[in-house]
């Protein structure tokens, strides 16, 4: 049993390529993120942007284990595991541990809204002890404006007092920087790794001491944002910074996780990329023409996407 | 194959007990699933007050299973099956329609917000047409406050012209008595049936036109709820509406779900009943008596509870 080193740089949550009839398809989940990896991104698989919550346990487990037959190092994975009925996030999170993830990415269930400190608290210490691992490394999962169910900094205190260690970090996709800067200040100093929820805080997270950043456009974006992350005490970084956030703003023009599919259609010419699941819309024929000349009009391009097609 | 009877009357999103190791007691649900229908409550299973998305898929299936090996009939049956992943959606809806359910109750995929009515219309569309089975009757589950994921009138509008029949009703649970008109105006006429989410809007909903209530009091004040919708046409209905709302008013002083199971347990004797799953928390002992006089104070009672015991 080995302890798995901290987790640090700039993770994406894999988008999840589907096949005409709906099914995940693997193939394409692999190539992608051995071309992340190429660029010096790790693997946040099953996030927000990865439609995770609209895949079964049994996909999930099948695309993670496709992974790891691939030969793809666990140690560069954070899956997310977080369900709303504790008996799944358990046995999704022992799987990932189990097979030597570097951590895991833990929403709170959220289907209640409004529960209290104690209920969200049990929740997560129900699933460590369920897990009953010591390697376990888990970042939570912070995205209030998505789940509806935020992780306020009383709890993370509580979490990391009972289980040091154990939690490790978290993603506050709250785009809220007071929140990131308030657990910067508190947590970070001892060990809880936090990581700004996109890029558009990259740089004011690294200069507050952070870990680095979970971003949806890392997905698409990838080397970008790993040269802001690797020279962000350069001259040049609030320059880059800028640059980042508009290549962003293109992409935010439009629903996230359809556009940067379609991005992909688009660079790679495989228009199965453009597929998601419902409740989620693929961008429409002009939309697609929309994106593409947002990204022109930015400088955006995707080295190499033809790994990807 | 046999067309379901249109369902009517009062339902209850069954509670769910717990075992003291969190499982679910499928020997406490049965007796409470047979002690609503003896006193004319259906079954909505795997509701909100269910902690439905609190239990796993397996574990609905065979609360389900202990349903129908006890020999409770499937016709008065309306379990919830909505899940945020389709494939688990349509899973639970095949097997519930397989078994004769007199209908479903269908969140809509609940993680993303702010989604379209075209990305909705998809899910349910995809589930319809998933179970491809000429019984299912989906009764829409309208519960912005919970889930976040509202329902509006122009999704139900084009899925009742695209499944007549299919799709059966809604429940209500906005809380806006405003949304509920307007659906009894709009759709009741075509056969759409519109439950009130809870008895504060019995008696209004059967004075327009509605087809019941599905409540959470249910499961603790069944037969002052039915009697209402029995004899809602007397005299003295408004009399039996302020009486309900007033006894409702009890409960919601504490977080329902808890208090409702704390009830049971009082009535009962049984400390097992008072087992939420997290993120819910149980009533304090300081709670529980403050319910108990809170009851009394309204002359609650729970006639035949000892059979729950």
């Amino acid at each position: 049993m080995t302890t798995p080193q901290r987790l640090q740089g700039i993770f994406s949550p894999v988008l999840t390529p589907f096949n005409a009839d709906s099914s995940p398809d693997a193939d394409r989940f692999v190539r992608h993120c051995r071309w992340l990896l190429e660029q010096d991104v790790g693997l946040a698989v099953f996030g927000t942007n990865s439609e995770a919550n609209s895949l079964t346990l049994g996909e999930k487990r099948r695309l993670l284990d496709a992974l790891l037959e691939a030969g793809l190092p666990a140690a560069r994975m954070m899956p997310g595991t977080g369900a709303c009925a504790l008996p799944d996030t358990i046995e999704l999170t022992k799987r990932a541990v189990q097979a030597g993830c570097g951590g895991v990415l833990m929403l709170p269930p959220f289907y209640y809204k409004g529960v209290s400190d104690e209920g969200l608290y049990r929740a997560f210490a129900g699933v460590i002890d369920g897990v009953a691992d010591a390697r376990l490394r888990i970042y939570l999962y912070h995205i209030p404006p998505v789940s509806g169910v935020p992780i306020p900094l009383s709890l993370i205190e509580r979490l990391l007092k009972a289980y040091p260690g154990t939690i490790a970090g978290v993603k506050d996709s709250s785009g809220d920087w007071n929140n990131t800067k308030a657990m910067l200040e508190r947590f970070q100093p001892q060990g809880f790794d936090v990581f700004a929820g996109s890029e558009n805080f990259l740089l004011a997270n690294m200069r507050g001491g952070g870990a680095g950043c979970i971003t949806a456009t890392g997905n698409v974006n990838p080397s970008a944002i790993v040269q802001l992350y690797r020279t962000w005490r350069n001259g040049d970084a609030d320059v880059q910074q800028r640059k980042l956030d508009e290549q962003r703003a293109a992409f935010a023009k439009f629903p996230m996780i359809a556009a940067m599919k379609a991005a992909i259609a688009l660079k790679t010419g495989r228009q199965d990329w453009l597929n998601v699941r419902p409740p989620l819309v693929e961008l429409d024929a002009g939309q697609q023409q929309a994106l593409g000349r947002a990204l022109d009009a930015v400088g955006f391009e995707m080295p190499n996407a033809s790994a990807l097609a």
